[in-house]
């Protein structure tokens, strides 16, 4: 359903970064950037609004920072060290973001519960990637 | 595998908009996001990267209005009018785009090919979006 | 203080566009999608957050739609009847933005008076940039 | 002439960050991302495009990573401590492109030079952000 995988695989420059783990990145910045964008208006229509404040701004937050990891993530030539700190602090935001969400989960908001698991989805590839660059003496930090 | 779907069905207002052509249009908003950057970068590792100036300048607009194209749409409350205008200079964004992508498409370049799958998608599902709004008479623009 | 009129000037291409309304749509795009982002927060924090969820939602829509703008009209390589459509759609955002902002400022809230500013600014500048390619018989839509 | 500091003087909620430094920071996150998108743009139409690859990504990389930062800090409720991560890999990117700018900047490339100076700036701005934070026992790492 996504282009990620085709359009990797075509590209004329290989990347430092294994296809399968940073094709999962990418799926996972950009489908954790809409789950947020669509929490974060979600959490504005519920009743209790006030109490929904810290999830908006992180849910905000958060499809900012997956939407600048997935495009960068996206792009292979020339790619540069300095890429892995944004994609660790991708990692870092979507722990904050995923742990408010599953706050509201566990009350019963719905949407939340859905957004949680985009978060906990995007950490975990975000971490896949920072292990597999760590193991390449190259571009290590 | 996307979140589109639950997070509209979860959401505690309901859309203007029928949520299959509201769903199918935010996933091929994200996705010719994606599939445009990645296109714009691969663009610049070909060989012959000057005849490519055109392609990649469309690609990063199309990435840049499908985002912006793709959150609108994932947000439902308080729908306005003036996200149609969006929606329809995206489509427009991704017809001169596709048409671009098939241009190197036919000269054999695989990347722009996929790029155009995925331009023509979206082209549609918000071609989908306007004329299902067209059609109710109280957001007739 | 900004490097878009210095970057237009240095770029090797010539735009079809005039230097000053571009200049000017780029810094009012930029800047009308920090102020929305930031009025959204204000928003946000305000006692009666309940009357503010249009103002949220559309201040987030302009935010996403001047950036589109603004970043497309920053490219001058191989510029694309099609970006004038986005240029039309912004100026249309920000009516809509700046509308429901006056709505707001005129109760008081200083900071809804600062984003109409922004908007209304933001829109007269998109407006400049469609009339100035009206009148030029080459890139008529 | 931007709307940042009215917008962070007026929000109801007062932030953790010292006033100036934050709307400093904001007003050179959002015109480094300008920068650096026409920059890439100018690149693409050097007649030695094949040197520019690595400036091109890394000025797309920026782009990202600024308007992402920008946004984040325009926020001022329930600010987060992974927001500090991400300012910090926003200070990366900047120094790497900054880098890779001033480079070309040496060979006469006078927009790369013009975009050099804007990543330096955004550098420091991020690096003042973290360095008042890192202050701040409460929101301390």
């Amino acid at each position: 359903m996504t282009y990620a995988a085709p359009l990797a695989q075509a590209h004329p420059s290989k990347s430092s970064l294994d296809l399968n783990v940073r094709v999962e990145a990418i799926r996972a910045c950009f489908d954790c950037a809409q789950a947020c964008t669509a929490d974060a208006d979600a959490d504005l229509s519920e009743e209790r609004v006030r109490d929904m404040d810290r999830c908006i701004r992180l849910c905000l937050d958060c499809a900012d920072v997956c939407l600048a990891t997935g495009k960068i993530l996206s792009r292979q030539t020339a790619f540069d060290f300095a890429a892995l700190a944004i994609v660790q602090a991708c990692a870092l935001t979507c722990k904050a973001c995923g742990d408010e969400c599953q706050h509201h989960a566990q009350q019963g908001i719905i949407h939340c519960q859905t957004c949680m698991e985009a978060c906990r989805r995007c950490e975990r590839a975000c971490n896949a990637i920072s292990s597999s660059l760590a193991s390449q003496p190259a571009i290590q930090v």
